[in-house]
């Protein structure tokens, strides 16, 4: 039809107009669709939905992680974390575990200052317990828990490192923090921070122990944690200590293995100097490494034997952060 | 009866005084045999047993490996590194492939500058083979190989540690040499030394090989070698080169995963400079690199596809050579 319009009476000729300009806009609508269906994808993970409403969780479970912070007294500390932790690669969730016992915990401000990366749930406790951190929390839906102390900052690229080290080893609480014991002729163990304890065995030195304050682990063992025997939780609540020793027990029983991996760390540092509340963490109390000791002791009790075991291997990444921190005389 | 000789006649007093001396004797050599046995039992490792007749072999073949060595043309560093390597721990036989076609062994040499702590047998070649390292020798007992190239001395607390990470990763490539493989928009895959090639993806760098020259790998891998198919045999002879590569690709089919683990060494040395054959190496040939890049794309197409796999995890030992080198500002 539209190649006969030149066969119209004059009395047509705007309509004609009308038709010619219509046909040529169709034309060039085609075409321009044409082009942008023709042009490459942007993919999602590179450019941030910023204006979109809220997603509901598109990571998926498998490959992602849930960061469980337990909190006491430094909710100044708490909150710069989780600005940065937040942020951190393949995050799912976080909960964090409010130990100040009838504090309001900061949800007003936190939602006034959203929208946030990710959910955060804070949980409150009725009582102030260190092994609070160790529940099996109906919102953990990932395979992988990240436990961090709220004054430890791990930069991101040590976390998705250690994330993608953990994905290779699940039985394993792979972390950045590593402790040993040490056996005595005696039958007395002892626990050991490097610099006060020798001796290792042939060459270089060992751990048995990834402290759960800067790891991850499988969500799995917060699951076993809840059917251990009673005598556990007494020791950890009567020292207010050792929750992490009682978890390396539990992990090394379980895999017959050391019970932790070793990731060193690029950058980590400690942010308790930094807090206005002056509350300074548990591990400067005097006996706190004579507690762990004797925490090393009664679980060997508990447990009827040592089930810890040594590791010397330490993991790096490899070509990063110097790209060259492989290289050799080679 | 001893106790009545005061009672013999006068003329048996030297048979008298005999026989107490031989009473004495025998109580002392009696006291002399109690105590040695109470004596605390010196371990076998710690005193070697130099005055001995060579024992057969001893150390379990679960717990020790095989060093296969190719040689040719560098006797003098053959020799050099078999005194070092000939007592690394867990050592249990030394194979050294002689590609010196037409020429003596130095087996006189070697009997004559005996006794060895290990075997160390000579497997005379009829053709200069880059490939006959990879022959499932007769002489291989233990689970673990040990593959050095003739002019590279690794220490021996990098070979102990390896060897140890070996054993929890038997089913790798556990070495000291890592290298990649690149993908390119065209298809075309190129070979990686990492000066010379980037991207990489993401943080930091990644390896997908593990060179064989100097690394630990299950002596199965052997068998399965003698399993390919021809084309990878015609391509390792037409190259001399790309023996490494191919077991690669190999291991990485066999289990889905990278097929090596990098362990970064202390210790590294090449010591072709140190020759006086004034022959220094396949790797020095102008087109080395080039013909692994070859390679690479043509055991793509033999295998049909691209098996190899990342990794940029980087090992080393915990608390050596630096005691403090895991160590951070915590």
């Amino acid at each position: 039809r539209y190649f006969h319009l030149c066969k119209l009476p004059g009395r047509v000729t705007g309509i004609r107009l009308l038709r010619f300009t219509s046909v040529v806009i169709i034309v060039l609508l085609l075409v321009a669709g044409a082009l942008t269906a023709l042009l490459p994808n942007i993919k999602d993970d590179k450019m941030p939905n910023l204006r979109r409403e809220p997603k509901t969780q598109s990571q998926s479970v498998l490959d992602s992680f849930t960061l469980i912070m337990q909190t006491y007294n430094r909710t100044d500390l708490l909150l710069k974390l989780l600005n940065h932790y937040q942020a951190i690669p393949h995050l799912h969730k976080v909960i964090v575990v409010w130990n100040n016992i009838g504090e309001k915990i900061p949800e007003e401000m936190w939602n006034s200052l959203g929208p946030h990366p990710v959910p955060v749930v804070f949980k409150v406790q009725t009582v102030n317990r260190m092994r609070n951190r160790l529940q099996n929390f109906p919102e953990l839906e990932t395979k992988a828990v990240l436990m961090m102390d709220d004054d430890t900052l791990v930069s991101a690229h040590d976390l998705a490192f250690a994330f993608s080290v953990w994905q290779q080893f699940p039985e394993h609480i792979v972390g950045f923090v590593p402790r040993k014991h040490i056996s005595t002729p005696s039958g007395v163990y002892s626990y050991g921070s490097f610099e006060l304890q020798n001796p290792g065995f042939g060459n270089g030195d060992h751990y048995s122990m990834v402290l759960i304050g800067a790891a991850f682990f499988h969500s799995g063992y917060l699951e076993d944690f809840q059917r251990q025997p009673e005598a556990v939780y007494t020791l950890i609540d009567e020292t207010q200590n050792c929750d992490d020793i009682a978890m390396n027990f539990l992990v090394s029983k379980h895999t017959g293995k050391p019970s932790g991996v070793f990731v060193k760390p690029v950058d980590i540092r400690n942010l308790e100097k930094d807090t206005n509340s002056g509350y300074s963490g548990m591990w400067h109390r005097a006996e706190h490494l004579l507690q762990r000791s004797y925490c090393v002791n009664k679980l060997v009790n508990i447990y009827n034997g040592m089930p810890l075991k040594y590791s010397n291997i330490m993991i790096s990444q490899f070509g990063f952060p110097n790209y060259a921190n492989h290289k050799n005389k080679m």
